[in-house]
Order: C-alpha cells, then structure tokens, then sequence
C-alpha cells in the first residue's frame, strides 16, 4: 500500500556523507514530485473523507487558480502594482493557498486582523467561531502603499521578480506594530524571532485582500514531495480508512520521549474504540530561529527513526507542514492545532510549553510552560478537537516511573512483556525508564537535555543516555553539528532571511 | 413617580460654594441612603423584568450574604488568614458582589483568568460564550501565600481592618505581570495608569475564588445612594416600563455634544418602533487617573445637566458604575458594555477611542480611535448587544455640518425648527454647528477641546465656546479648578492610592 510514510522510509536516502549536499541526497531520483504522482495515480477523485472532521468553515479553502488560468493571471499580475514577498511571506502565501487557515481566503483585512488579535478567533457568518490565533498578514510601507494609490488589486512578486499571486478587493490599514506584539507574543520584549524578522522593519501598513495563487508554492529543496496540503493528507488518511487522525506538531528532532507518547496515543485511541487510528507526525517546514535544528537536518533524522523502527510506518504518515514559526506559546498552539484540524485530524498531542522559548530578555522561560495546554483545551473554535495532554506521562507514569525506575526496568517490564510477547512495547519501557533513571525526576528532563546537552553531545560526538533516541537519528545531528563545525568552528548559522 | 432620575434632579443640591464641602452638600439630609428605601417601598418584590436583557448566564450573580448571616461570617473571617485590600481591590469587590462581571461568582482563577487574557471571554458549561475583557483579580505577596499555606479560604480585610468578604475554594497561581499587561493593553510602556497603581508593585501572585461579602460594600463619600446595584436598575427600568434601555458610560464631563447624541439615539428607538427608551447615564465611579475630573465634580457636572434641560429627566436614570477604570481601550470597552448587559441595558453607545488615552511614551493616542467600536462589533459573548457608534453623527452629520455649517446653523435650522416648534431640537442643532465652526471638521474636536482646551478655559474662567456645554455644568468645572488653584496652584491632584 503507497503511503507518504512508506514513501518516507523507501526513499532512497544514502548514508549520510558530510561531503555530499542534502539536496541530492533527498530528492527523488525522477526529480518527480513523488507525492503528486501518487495522488493521481493512486486514488484519481478521491476527495476529503466524510469519516473526517471537517474543515473550519465546513470547506477547505484552496486558492490555486486552475491550471488553465495560469497564463491569464501571469499576465493580469504583470499589469497591477506590485509587492515584492519575503521568504516569510511567500511560506504565508503558501500556508493560505492549500487552506491550513480555513476559511481565510488571503492575507486579513482589519477586521480579521483584529479579531484575532482580541480573540483569536473569527466569528462566521452563521454565529460560530473559528479559531484563528496568529495574524496572517502581509505588510507594506509608505512607498508601497502610495504606488498602489487607487487599485483594488496588486500583484504580489517573489525576490526573483516571479509573480506569486494576484491580491484581490484589497483594504489598506495601519499597521500597529506595539500593540501587535504584545497581543500576540504577551511581551514587548526585544529579541523575539519573528518579530525581529517580519515586524520591527516592516512597513507601517498593512494590506489583506483576497488570494489568486498563479502555481502551487514549490521550495526545490528536495522536500517539496514531503509537503502535503491539508487536501492531499485528507485523501491519504481516507485511503488508509483512518477512523481517527492524532497530530503531532514539532520542531525539534524526535527523541525515543516523543515516539512514546506517540505509540501511547495510538494504543490509547485503539482503547477507546477506534479501529484505525493514524498518526500525522508533522514537522514545522517554514521559518525557525537560528539554533533550531534545520528542516533539512529533522527530516532526515525522522525518517531515521522510522527506519529504525521507533514508530511504525504503517499507521505514521510524515509530511510538513509550511507555516513559519512564530515562538508565540499559547497563542501559536491554538494556531498549530487549528491547521491540523483543516488537515483532518480530530486529535491533537500538546506538550510541555508548545511554541515557547525563554524569554529573550529575563532568565525564565517565556511562558509558563501549563499555559499551553490549558489555553488550547479553552479556545475558542476549537472545541471539535480532541486535546491530549502529555501529561498523563509526564506527571502519573513519569513520576511513578522515575520512583521506581529500577524495579520497573529491570524486574516488572521484562518479566510482563516476555510473559505477553511484546518486544515493541518492552523497547519502548526500557526507553522511558532510562530516561527517567538517567536524567531528572520530571518528564522536563528530555527537553531540556533535548535543547542543552543535545548540542554539546552530538557537538563532541558523544552519545546520549541510552534510549534517549535511536542510534540512526543520533547520528543524523552528530553529522549536523559537525557540519557546522566544518563550516563555521560551531557557531549556530545565521537565520534564513526572511 | 419616583425615579433615578427624579431623585437626582429633585436632590436638594444647595448652590456650588467653593468654602463647602461635596459631601456636605451631596449627602441627603437624613444620611438614609436615599435608593435603598425607595426600592423597598416602592416597589417591594419588584424583580429583573423579563422584558429586560437577560444577565450574562441567565441569572444575576449577588454575592452579599443575607443580612442574618453577617455576623457569622465576620467571626469566620476574623479566623481565617487574612488578605488585605486596596481601595481598587474593594471596587472590585463591589463590581463583583453586584453582579456586574455576571457569571463570575469571585475573584478570577487561572481558567477564568487566561480565557479573559486570550479571548477575552469565557465559555460557560453549555458551550455559549459571555464576554469578559478584562481580568479581574486579587494579587498576593510571597509572604501573605506562606501565610495561607493550605487554608482553603481566606478573609478579606479592607485598610480599616474590618473584614470585607471571604473567599472560598481558593486557588493560588502565578500572576503573569508582563503578559497580563501586555495582552491587556497592547504595550507594556511604562506609565500605564491602572498598571502603576495596581500591579506594577503587586504581589507575584493571584488568588481566586468564590466570594462571600459580607455586607454591601458603602464609600459613605455622600454618592453611595447613585451607585445602584445591576438588580436595582434593572427593578428601576422595569418600574418605569422600559422597552429598551440604552447605556452610555462616560468620565468625562457631559458637553452637549454627548448630549445630543443621547436624545438622538432616543430618537431613533422610538423610530425603530420602541415606547419607551430609558437612558442610561452610567458615569463611571472607581479608580481614575489623576487628570481627569473626579467623580464628586462630575457628579454635580451632570446634575446641572439635568437641571439645565439639556437631558429629560423622565426618561434618564443616572447612577454610578463602581468599576475601576483600566484605560485599556477596546479591550475595556468590551467590558464597560458587558457589565451594562448585566444591568438590563440591550443598547450601548460608543464613542470614538472608548477607554482610550494618550501613549505613556510615544506622542499618540494610545488606541486607534476607530479599533474601539469595532472590537466591540465583533466582541464575543455581546451579540445580544445592539452597539450604537458615534459615527452616525460623527462621520456623516459632523462632516456635513462642518462643511455647510453656517449655511445650517443660519438658515436652515431656524426655519425649520420655528415651523416645526422643535425648540429642543434647535437648541441641539445650534450646539453642534457651533462645536463644527469653533473647532476642526470632524469629531475628534469636543474630544480634543474637553481634554485639553477646556481645562484650560475653566481655569482661567474663560467661557466655553457658545452651546459647548450648559451653563450651570460649565460652572460646575470652573469651580472644579478653582478648587485646585485654591489646594496647589493649579497642579493635578495626586491619584486617590490605590
């Protein structure tokens, strides 16, 4: 049966040279995107499952023009005023042209902006809410707005002078940068990322409209088969006969923590009735702060990971999803959820701090690392998704576990998984325990080694606690943290310009 | 018929002297408090009309315990572990112990706390939503948490050590200075008055729960008998067979600029086809910044109003809304309209830039002058709200006005006002054609003028431009800075501590 995660571990990926660029080492032989070919050949027709929770709107918002209107808009974009995209914008671009923001139809006009702002929601016109968290909005400056003059049109254009998408029944509205922030980000604080990226030297207006997209956003990166729209995950989760579809948002690489919580998920939904239940293990693809392990890197250290069998191919289906990052914590949550609900999954996994970071000023964290989880299980719009906690982990077995860590490991789990014959789930206790025994006595222990003793290990090439993640994807960031040691003497790399 | 309004017009106010004093002469003659004796003989049972706007969850949250168990809860409360409140701490018990923040039942805790932050609203157990902008909370030190240690209530005690209220089923969590500031006001500037005065130096803590006041919460400043609680305006609009109550919530005191728009709107209920509209002049009584006009000076402001017939008393009840003042722009403003549901009121009218003021640091207003009423559109838990923004008057009127103003003033209006024996009408049309002529071509000017201009003016006892304001209200603020010449050489008084 194809799959995108069969598709993943099949692809061909050779062992990892630190001469060989990842380019050539991920794309495709054919060059073909990989998936596209799948779609048509595969299941022809096959649209968004009944069986799946439905879009926010109750439709995906697709902004592609057809394919036989190309040519047409190519031309119209060419005789409109124009404005020039940033890699950020363009991921935005992207992000609304395949509907993960449902139903937005293109960058928001004020009235939008400010809903989410004060509610991070939209009220439809039937009286109910979507959620809608993050400002999806495309900024301008003075100069711009005033070539735009009278239009109701624009034309918006990549760095390379390539027409992107055509801007419709646009409204121009001040861009009220302070107040922006501090609603979305509950600080002012210099050094956010995003912020310093896509804020402090935009324009001071903003334009929303709707969106015409002239061709589908490609990267060329050699990742591009790996980016399925909420359209295509919605037709493989049908054609696997998905009766639920759990989300796991990340953006770091995933240790052996995660793959539990991961198979505990799916074990957890089988008990409660469902007979398929498919996991959508989805890597954040578009803009991360400098010290964030790259796309390129992650990738490769997942589908290590199927590989070595930590999850199973089978019910995984691994693809990325476009949207930038913006470190907002609880706001962005509700963000991260809302585009997976538009991409059929009607259960979501949140962590501890989802989205967040220290604060860039003071030494603690951003946000408190429960307010995620307490305010995505609150939001408005969102009540259709069913959260799941890692804290029956991290708070009852973790904390069990880390007490009795060595009796668990050593005595109880090998007698009881021989007894039952469950070589998987023996691996995956004896990785928990591990952990438990070999770090701190709270479920933090893996993310903070994650983010700090990570680097130095891979750095020095040492090996991690065992069990903390499979050797293959260990080696993956022994290889990337030795490529920037050969590239700069280990200092993180800039960020990607926006 | 007795009436609000008819107290307050027929209140034996002597005539303004500099060399009496407020309370003097606003307290009635007997010191009874002058609305709890009406509601008691005149109409005994009266409850919440049907007729009315249902109160935010259904039902009136009153917190004040019967009188028959006051004592027993102050010998409780002299058994608990104490908190000790600031004067904005007790307006806050006030709003609550009257139903105002309806369904909230106490002081926030963390869920109710971080829905107000992020959607400012909270979801009720039937999944319908009520609007709650700002929080509402009770901050605590390190010291006064150590000392509650595991007690699940705690006393409130007000400055005087008198117990005020316990608090039941308590919960203790972080209080989030930066981010509650931030996601409240949209800057974290320094200056922000309600933020100076009222967490900058509190306490790293907020404790919520359920409240049980103890008595009903009296400031004895000779106003206490204007401050009527949401049941007992509602009885008062009920008594008086509203059909439809509009609200209008100012701090300011009122020119005939507001008061046009007041009997405007009247006006066009009874066009929509509504008997008997009832304003409500809601003046707003808790905490304000230092510059502007303190209630008491208001209070007899808007009573020369009334006496001067520029507002009809029949159809007026004014009456004092006890909340602090948050100057958070259109995140209060959400709550100014909220609270004015709960107190029967279907029809709210706002103002440009409502609860806006000045940036702390940058030379702007603080807020988008328009952001407030449309925030306030959009505002999740007020659809039942019929919003009436300013803009009718101000947009297309003012602007007509103030293009053919003399044309209108000269002409025009006289004539038809003599046909039609509109003398009131004329007498309104003549105030607003002279605010377009004194002033700029658009609204924003009695707004500029009352801030700046008129503070001014009425120091120097310099008139007001002609129809700006009633004469006896004009005297009431010449008297108001008199005053202040007469304490400290025309310097703002110093802010009541919090």
């Amino acid at each position: 049966m194809a799959s995108m995660a069969t598709f993943f571990v099949k692809t061909t990926f050779p062992s990892h040279s630190l001469t060989k660029s990842f380019e050539t080492r991920f794309a495709p032989p054919s060059k073909v995107n990989v998936f596209v070919g799948v779609r048509s050949r595969i299941h022809p027709g096959l649209r968004v499952s009944s069986g799946l929770i439905e879009p926010d709107g109750g439709k995906l918002v697709e902004l592609v023009v057809d394919h036989s209107a190309r040519d047409l808009k190519k031309g119209e974009a060419f005789q409109l005023p124009r404005v020039k995209l940033s890699r950020i914008d363009i991921e935005w671009v992207h992000v609304l042209s395949e509907g993960w923001a449902s139903p937005l139809r293109g960058f928001m006009r004020e009235n939008e902006f400010l809903q989410t702002l004060h509610f991070n929601s939209l009220r439809l016109d039937d009286g109910s809410a979507v959620n809608m968290s993050v400002p999806i909005v495309l900024a301008i400056d003075d100069e711009q707005k005033q070539r735009i003059g009278d239009s109701k049109r624009v034309a918006l254009f990549d760095s390379s002078g390539n027409p992107v998408a055509i801007l419709n029944d646009i409204e121009i509205y001040k861009h009220p940068k302070e107040e922006r922030i501090a609603r979305t980000w509950g600080t002012t604080a210099p050094g956010l990322p995003y912020v310093e990226q896509t804020i402090t030297n935009a324009g001071n207006w903003l334009i929303g409209g709707d969106l015409e997209v002239i061709e589908p956003i490609k990267y060329n990166d050699g990742l591009d088969h790996f980016r399925l729209s909420p359209s295509e995950l919605r037709n493989e989760f049908a054609k696997r006969n998905a009766d639920a579809v759990f989300a796991f948002q990340l953006r770091n690489p995933v240790h052996n923590g995660h793959a539990l919580l991961m198979t505990d998920t799916r074990k957890r939904l089988l008990d409660m009735g469902y007979k398929n239940p498919i996991l959508l293990l989805h890597p954040l693809g578009g803009y991360t702060k400098a010290d964030d392990v790259p796309l390129e890197w992650r990738m490769k250290q997942h589908e290590k990971v199927l590989e070595d069998g930590v999850l199973d191919p089978e019910t995984t289906v691994v693809s990325i999803f476009p949207s930038p990052m913006h470190y907002a914590g609880p706001t962005e949550v509700q963000w991260h959820a809302k585009a997976r609900i538009n991409a059929g999954a009607n259960f979501y996994i949140v962590g501890r701090d989802p989205a967040g970071m220290s604060h860039p000023v003071e030494k603690r964290d951003l946000y408190d690392a429960d307010h995620g989880k307490k305010v995505l299980s609150m939001a408005p719009g969102l009540e259709r998704l069913n959260i799941l906690p890692f804290r029956v982990i991290e708070e009852r077995s973790c904390t069990f576990l880390c007490t009795y860590a060595s009796l668990i490991q050593v005595v109880i789990v090998p007698i009881v998984c021989r007894l039952l014959h469950m070589t998987r789930l023996r691996a995956e206790w004896h990785s928990l325990t591990l952990q438990g025994l070999k770090t701190s006595s709270s479920y933090q222990a893996p993310r903070l080694f994650c983010s700090v003793q990570m680097r130095t290990l891979a750095r020095n090439k040492e090996s991690p606690p065992d069990g903390f993640m499979c050797p293959g994807g260990w080696k993956v960031l022994v290889d990337y943290y030795d490529s920037l040691v050969l590239s700069g003497n280990g200092t993180m790399p800039e960020a990607v310009p926006a």
